[in-house]
Parts: C-alpha cells; structure tokens; sequence
C-alpha cells in the first residue's frame, strides 16, 4: 500500500530557502509570483493489507521520524 | 491563484537521501516499510486570475528553476 506524505512549514515559520528561490525567480522575470514556500515529500509503500494500520504506521514514522512537529505540518494521502 | 508543484526522482534515479531515512526507519524497528523516497514540495502563489495562463508560469518556474528534467518529474495541482 502506497502513500504520499507532503511535509510543510506552518505558516508562521519562516522559509529562508523558499525565499531565496523566490527572489531568484522574481529576479529572472516572474513578476506576477505573489509566494513560494518549500517542503518536503515522501512516497512510502508499506506491506500492510489493512488501510487503516498502514495509515497508523504511515503516521508513526512522521512523528517519530520524519517531521518536527514543533515547526512542520503533515498530510498523509493513499496513491 | 495557488498551485502546489511535487518535484519526485524519476523511478530509474537513485535516491540515497531516501535510502539513509529508509535505513534509518527500519533501524528503528518499522518491518513493514518496503520503500521510501524522498522528493521537493512547492506551494506557488501567482496573481493570475486565468487558470491556464496561471498553470503556463507555473510550468515555466518548474522547467527554468526549480526541477531538473534529466532526473526529476513533476506535477502541478491547483489548491
């Protein structure tokens, strides 16, 4: 079974690698970008039958592994 | 007009961030993990009120800036 975890910055968190390719792009001729933030994604396959047990352990691995909870939010979506 | 654009590897391409928290999750005891891989997650705002001309910039920051055709692959989805 197979998921996709997209990982962002809560919104109130700054994103210095974002601005920076923003400003980049903004300096390549992009006028009309308002904002660009940067986060990470995951596309984990577990063998597991059970939707609801591989959610749970989809879900285990982010927050003992994969996102700091303090400054990073997390979506887990089935692919 | 707010677009999330989810930059993965190509299937073929190696990944060894992907491989070292792969490693690092089965270390820690989840059996069940069969694969992971790790790819870049961008949350683009434009001011464009037209949704093809909004998606065209969007696809020329992808292609100008922020992939790498060679090795990566990319989607764009309107949120």
């Amino acid at each position: 079974m197979k998921f996709s975890v997209t990982v962002t910055l809560k919104k109130d968190v700054l994103d210095p690698q974002g601005t920076v390719v923003q400003n980049t792009l903004v300096d390549m001729g992009m006028n009309n970008l308002k904002s660009i933030r940067q986060g990470k994604h995951f596309e984990i396959e577990v063998n597991e039958n059970n939707q609801a047990n591989a959610v749970k352990k989809v879900d285990e691995m982010c927050k003992k592994l994969l996102v700091n909870s303090i400054i990073e939010d997390y979506k887990i979506n089935k692919i």
